[in-house]
């Protein structure tokens, strides 16, 4: 949300009335913790609700395709505005659809609200066999499949509903992690105290005591070293702390490394930075070396998962290291429960100034890792490799990058970010097709213009969500990677399977169909020269939206994916 | 599957190696069972998976747009095969992205499997923090969710694989509801003897004893009465029970009414049919009054839910009544456990029969029950009275027509069936979206031609499944009612709302990017002339798919629907 729209909101709610409804106290309570959107679908049991969230001022409702679609928009609008977003659904047929969507907010530690309209309390409580029920009257199915994705979650009662709704998001704030909302039609309209109002919601904050003793560990621990080694990972980012790892990586003899799904976090260009580690699928040996080998490294927001890891293969020690926790800290055997990231940050930034390290040896790690561009004739077919190298010199500073599960996250991860874009990805839940309704929230969270990679397999699940995109007159560029399939897979296994084969589309006839009065950017490239005309095109159409459709042969793919095909080959996954 | 591909497949049977994987046995039970057809997409946990299930003969790969999409069709054609049908999944994202097609099998009494690849044992037994996890090191978060809207389900272990699939496959076929086996790479692949796939599996058979006592009670409860008034719903359908259905309506003095979701299951051009029974929402007071004022009505297969009861306003006495289910029957307060719904309406058949009543007066309930059309100016704009009519007048015999949730719904319910040709609906789960899907499922699994109602609204959620259909060459006639938005929610509550509307789409313009090398026929029609040539046209196009985009006003309900947003209104679900 752009600063001025803040400042009016925030304003807007010492007007309140005394007495609001349910469906009130909650939008107020989503713009403060995130931003004006709200995502999802009408359902006839979230009518009501819908009816009395959008009469609160500043409420933007973003209708969107389908229920999947808008839980993946509402994922990446947190990410990108760093708040609580909501996303609206009907009961049963609306928020399972969205399930795969909240999960994914779960793995990749973002504080989304999951809000199903329900039916009334009185149906419930009598086991009413009510459409969108499985009939059997028990309506609590699905609220107990949504337990097993989030953190908390409440069916509301009109007499405590402030208060469970408060509650609630706290977790989503405290642990950032989804929620879940059930909210009875007649809930929703029923009145509610806006007292609770006037104070703003709050995470929990650190335990002073543990944080001063996490103070003097660290002390002992880093205590002697030549450098500090730290390994950030996406959990800063999603406590918005990436200026205080910045504070910390100005010190000398501080080295930060950075988690794939968090490469920019440091810019790239910073004299600390050594790159993007991943165990055995580093790109540069000499990261790899650096982390592997240094006596103590710090993991700080790290998700130590199997790709991110390289399959399990870091190097350093992981029992004897410093582990800095979305709201708990470890050093060595000790745990320091209620400690907050940014605190915990803080507390490490204090400790290293105190060091006074001398410069730590420079790590030869730069960008760009991959092979310069050998000139090829002018109607060659294009490769992956000159794609993302001429995606490399030409990505402009101050954007949003979004990268799909696949050769477009693979193929991203190798850039070099220009200074102030970041890339937003996801490889921990992988669900492809994330990316592009994802576009829809980065598009609406920021003004900074957003870059979708993706391929067609991927863009087909979502498809639709393109014309959301395109009504609200959003420009993204989106480089839809047309490779015949599911590259990724055919890397993996079996390439030649005809699972791995996709109906064949022609992409730059979609916006046509989706939004046939929106004037959009489409180019088809094939060659080297094709694309980079192409991307001049699309960033000097700033006005619309842009598709360049690139078409690639289904078997090349960036070579850290080949890397990670040969790796899961071996190994699947274990 | 047709009869022939069927025989061809049983005597494949006969040649199956003696240790065959544990992919290949669940595929072999798959074709006996259900049809050559698997729904789905790949993902990396389940590669192994489809190369060993691919393998057996017959079977037929379908790849979906998306899981959600993949699972509506295998609904649809479980329901149009009669048999148990299968989906594909990977682990996390796929198979909770399928979870609300999942979910709406359980609520309308369809049995399909929800097939997950998972990740290895061994990863699953150590925690691993595996990519499409939560990596919170708890593998089993989904078979939970499952849990809640299956009735049986297994993680397979290689040891006793093969039992546990027979198991969960058998609870589908005595439950009609929807079951889950999650399928480990490890195990995927692992070596299981073929000789129990010798035996056929087949449903758990009714208690002859309970069978016997259900004959002497339904005699008792019946002796006396002048006429037997049947009200026939859904579960007849799924347990391919309309042949008996009709053999008791063949019996002087039988009244069937029918349900709305089953409304075609006994020809409604029957001597004994009464018309569609939906309490205070019945078509036909004289319907309406038959049933309510019988001195017992026959449940059959019903499903008393809101829409199918008219918001719970039947007249008839549920407690004395006689309720024949899928595996129980009760008489009054007499329940007869492991009665199949197939015996127990066989038993009925028998006592009607011995009771040798004579004819029953007339029921004055005739289709259609729409006014009839007044001649409207050639330019004046199309009526959903029109629509609706003009499809009654030239709807084929022996086609499936399937509507969606919606306006399409409660349009198809007041049509009169022509012989051979059924209605698929959701009246229970009512997911906007599925039927597009479905109509892939329906047109695999037999050779009537399929025609679909759906809205623009609804289409929006699964509209890129038409590329499947479309890149299959499958024939489906679609009528595209364009109305602008979710006119079903407008009739309910707040029309002009902005969450009403959707974007705009160019429907016609569709194909040209999802499937551009087919010919497909497509038409946009404004006026009832214009209706009734582009029907004509689609019919006589029997070689290809064929669009009619149908444009009316926002605010224009068929009749039922208007019915059902005045008593929803009203009374909102309880």
């Amino acid at each position: 949300m752009i600063e001025s729209e803040l400042s009016a909101l925030l304003q807007s709610m010492n007007e309140i009335a005394d007495v609001v409804t349910v469906g009130q106290y909650l939008a107020h309570r989503l713009v403060e913790l995130g931003g004006p959107h709200v995502f999802g679908l009408p359902g006839d049991f979230n009518l009501t609700l819908l009816d009395e969230m959008l009469t609160v001022p500043g409420i933007d409702w973003v209708g969107n395709t389908n229920e999947l679609n808008a839980a993946y928009a509402t994922d990446a609008y947190a990410r990108t505005s760093r708040g609580v977003a909501g996303l609206v659904t009907t009961y049963g047929v609306g928020e399972l659809s969205a399930i795969n969507g909240i999960a994914g907010s779960f793995a990749e530690d973002v504080p989304v609200v999951q809000i199903t309209g329900m039916p009334t309390t009185a149906a419930r409580n009598s086991g009413a066999l009510s459409h969108h029920t499985l009939v059997d009257g028990d309506y609590d199915h699905f609220f107990r499949a949504y337990k097993e994705v989030t953190v908390a979650g409440a069916i509301l009662r009109a007499a405590d509903a402030s208060r469970e709704i408060d509650r609630v998001l706290r977790a989503a704030l405290d642990e950032s992690k989804p929620v879940y909302l059930g909210i009875p039609m007649d809930v929703a309209a029923a009145p509610v105290s806006s007292a609770p109002l006037k104070r703003p919601l709050r995470a929990t904050p650190s335990d002073a005591v543990a944080l001063d003793d996490l103070r003097t560990a660290l002390r002992d621990v880093l205590f002697g070293l030549d450098t500090v080694t730290i390994l950030a990972g996406p959990r800063i980012h999603r406590r918005r702390a990436e200026s205080l790892l910045e504070r910390i990586a100005g010190h000398a003899g501080v080295r930060v490394a950075t988690q794939a799904s968090a490469k920019s976090m440091l810019p790239e260009t910073h004299p600390a930075s050594i790159g993007v580690y991943m165990g055995q699928m580093t790109p540069s040996p000499a990261t790899r070396a650096a982390v592997d080998d240094a006596p103590l490294v710090i993991l700080a927001g790290t998700v130590l998962s199997d790709v991110l890891t390289g399959f399990y293969s870091q190097g350093f020690d992981l029992e004897n290291g410093v582990e800095l926790g979305i709201s708990s800290a470890r050093v060595g055997a000790v745990t320091f429960h209620d400690v907050r990231l940014e605190d915990s940050l803080t507390v490490l930034d204090e400790v290293v100034a105190d060091l006074a390290l001398s410069s730590a040896a420079p790590v030869e790690a730069r960008w760009p890792y991959r092979t310069p561009l050998e000139a090829t004739a002018a109607d060659a077919p294009l490769s992956q490799n000159e794609l993302w190298t001429i995606v490399q010199e030409w990505l402009p500073t101050n954007a949003i990058a979004i990268a799909d599960a696949g050769t477009a996250m693979y193929g991203a991860l190798e850039l070099q970010m220009p200074v102030g874009t970041d890339l937003l990805a996801s490889p921990i839940w992988s669900s492809i097709g994330y990316t592009l309704p994802a576009t829809l929230g980065t598009s609406l969270a920021s003004e900074r213009r957003s870059i979708l990679f993706i391929g067609d397999g991927a863009a087909q699940l979502t498809a639709q969500e393109l014309s959301t995109i395109l009504h609200r007159g959003l420009t993204p560029i989106i480089v839809l990677i047309n490779n015949d399939g599911y590259t990724i897979e055919r890397v993996i296994q079996s390439p030649r399977a005809v699972y791995q084969d996709i109906t064949r589309w022609n992409w730059a006839a979609l916006p046509a169909a989706l939004a046939p009065d929106v004037p959009v950017l489409t180019a088809q490239v094939r060659t080297a020269g094709d694309l980079r005309d192409a991307l001049g095109r699309a960033a000097a159409a700033s006005d619309r939206a842009v598709i360049v459709e690139a078409h690639l042969h289904p078997d090349d793919a960036p070579p850290l994916l080949a890397k990670l095909g040969a790796i899961a080959g071996g190994k699947p996954a274990e």
